[in-house]
């Protein structure tokens, strides 16, 4: 299958190239970029013309629960506590391996609407996220999460290497890591364990750090440490670590962190709304930590709009630190875009747009939005004034997913949507 | 001309109603909301079927600049101080009476498209951004705006009465207040004559307040104050005022100006991206303080969405306060309707959809949408996961200005996008 896109006013984000390219072609083979210049004359199974329409690389989701789409909007006006404990762990209970292959499935659909090409999944049942990935043709990066204060960590240690077994290197759009679901809710022991099974397998650990003043103390209290980093110090130091949230780090911890093979995944929304606070991204980047963006779960989240976490990320440096000149435009497409990519350990894969790499991208159309007009500064508009429902065309390794915002799916969004209706209302 | 929408799931912000009807009828008749029910059994001469939308009342931004339009994202990477210097200004001084008139053109097809039906301009050249408005439909209120810090004061003055004297109570669609820039860009004594002015008149004031800390010092410094809060107690006792930012207030100050006849404008976006800070709109509900909802102009707010202004609204407090249960859905959503309605002393005539009341209103359609599915809370909905681009059909003093996110206009949209990316090439 040969894909030629004309014409497009390509961000390919490879740091290469101009920053804008104008009235470029694209020519995609199989799943792969095979070439990028003006005005190719090749034959090709499908045209794209692309003409006053942006083309950039397909956004990467690096913190997410994918099945959570079932309990959007559940939260408002609860504690996190009373919403987990009174709301979301209840609901959880009753799920079947069906219920979260169609939650699944929506998330998947919302991705692809809003032009998020990956995303790193951390949940439970993860043959049905797994199944339900390559359903829909996304890519998903995903875990079994170890946690053993429920008395279960040793059954939980064996399912994890049974599922690496059974799904590691299996599928060009699965990639594993281990999920330890945090140092706050696992012994010493159990997290030395886990990471075992990582360095074994040669894979990334995958973990919530810091997101809220609680964790922080629950960390100091049960590791008997004075600072949080000193449990990653003492074991981490040589495992790849994708951490999210990290929203209260103090300035000499950002510094002690950037020292470890580490990437933070940033998620502003989230981290708002169940009142967790602010991040110190422009500190992280200062220190030339690898920053990425994340949605976390639609059940704090809201949603997987990747453009919304960008405008959250920039806005809030800017605000906090009362400085707008930091976080430029351009820095923060790298973060919802190569960073991520780097952070999954797949910057030589995905990322950006070059002659090689495999075909994730996006086509945005914002010429008919009046709220973008006129184009001044095409960086700013993609930050400030982009949102997911602007993407017109979404393709996955090489394969057209979304077209014209039509969906190209063996699956009926409408009978998702009635689904995942009847699921909340059977387990609420 | 008779509208009858059918079927709504209607939010009407009616106090005394239900907060969400379902099926329900709204018969509009010339420019007022006549019938509310279920079933209406009424010939009309347009009929609208909202089975399974959301109506609810127009969008109410309090505070703008309208032709700032065609300075969007001219703002990336530069301090405030050098945007307006090096950038602003000097394009500003090369503007034409017909480019005010464009650029505001371009803003109103925003607000159209995006749901506001109602915007509080402070600019210059107000004689095109009224024209603009009748020409278009929209609902302005607009101000001459003084400043006496250029050695024009007496001069406008003298316009500003002129202004008066033309506009006030002559259109259904515009209304007037009295634009004070600030008091740190005005003497004590041109403060007194703006407020003669309003008092004759029976006009409200519309100032800037406390953006930043810099205007802080500014005016504690000229006006030779303890707190920013004493001029306004000084003067303003007794004339309505809506102060636009107010960012950077203490707890003592808010407490002291909700004994004033003061309502805020709170503009999240614009004053994060300013590098401003972050607004305690929180504690000024607490007081009992009337907050409503601004963009600002596009120069530093981007665009003219209050679906974002909601978002962040909400979110910040969260954030900053660390406690998810502040800014409750509804509560976010009067902001932005019934309390705009009230700021600009608007509140008996639009702001809720209500028997008699002017037919301002939006309806919505979130049916298709994988980022609004399942729906679990329409309130939370709307504030978290709606964008201008979901409202499918605006509607303004009782006229349908968008159907179907067709726009219903005499104007040609791209003819003005054209027109607009002229205009900035030009003063470049």
């Amino acid at each position: 299958m040969k894909i030629l896109i004309k014409n497009a006013n390509l961000i390919s984000m490879d740091p290469k190239k101009e920053k804008l390219q104008k009235d470029i072609d694209i020519l995609i083979e199989n799943n792969k970029i095979k070439k990028i210049e003006k005005n190719i004359q090749e034959e090709a199974d499908k045209i794209i013309d692309s003409k006053n329409k942006i083309v950039m690389p397909g956004l990467i989701n690096t913190h997410c629960h994918i099945p959570m789409s079932i309990f959007r909007e559940t939260v408002d006006g609860l504690t996190t506590q009373n919403w987990l404990t009174k709301k979301i762990w209840p609901m959880e209970d009753k799920l079947t391996k069906e219920d979260i292959y169609y939650a699944s499935i929506l998330s998947y659909i919302e991705m692809i609407y809003t032009g998020c090409t990956t995303v790193n999944d951390m949940y439970f049942m993860q043959e049905e996220i797994v199944k339900a990935a390559l359903d829909t043709g996304v890519r998903l990066e995903v875990s079994r999460t170890l946690m053993d204060s429920d008395g279960k960590g040793e059954q939980k240690l064996k399912e994890l290497e049974d599922f690496i077994n059974q799904y590691n290197n299996k599928y060009d759009l699965i990639t594993l890591n281990v999920g330890i679901h945090g140092l706050y809710t696992n012994s010493e022991e159990y997290v030395e364990k886990g990471i075992e099974i990582a360095v074994k397998n040669n894979l990334k650990v995958n973990m919530h750090f810091c997101e809220n003043s609680q964790e922080v103390e629950d960390i100091k209290k049960s590791y008997n440490v004075q600072s949080v980093v000193e449990p990653l110090e003492k074991y981490f130091k040589n495992v790849p670590l994708i951490l999210a949230h990290s929203v209260k780090l103090t300035d000499e911890e950002i510094k002690r962190l950037s020292k470890l093979n580490v990437s933070i995944s940033h998620c502003p929304v989230s981290n708002l709304k169940l009142g967790c606070g602010i991040a110190k991204i422009s500190k992280m980047l200062e220190k030339n930590i690898c920053v990425s963006l994340g949605t976390d779960g639609q059940g704090s989240g809201s949603n997987l709009d990747m453009f919304e976490e960008i405008k959250f990320c920039a806005l809030l440096q800017k605000g906090i630190l009362e400085n707008p000149k930091v976080m430029p435009a351009y820095e923060v497409l790298k973060m919802a875009t190569i960073n991520g990519a780097k952070a999954l350990g797949l910057g030589d894969k995905i990322g950006t747009i070059e002659e090689g790499k495999i075909a994730d991208l996006i086509i945005i159309n914002l010429e008919e939005k009046p709220y973008a007009r006129p184009y001044n500064n095409i960086f700013a508009e993609l930050i400030y004034n982009t949102k997911g429902e602007n993407v017109e065309t979404t393709i996955i390794n090489g394969k057209i997913l979304m077209e014209n915002k039509k969906f190209l799916l063996s699956i009926n969004p409408k009978e998702i949507y009635k689904k995942c209706e009847d699921i909340i209302k059977r387990i609420s």
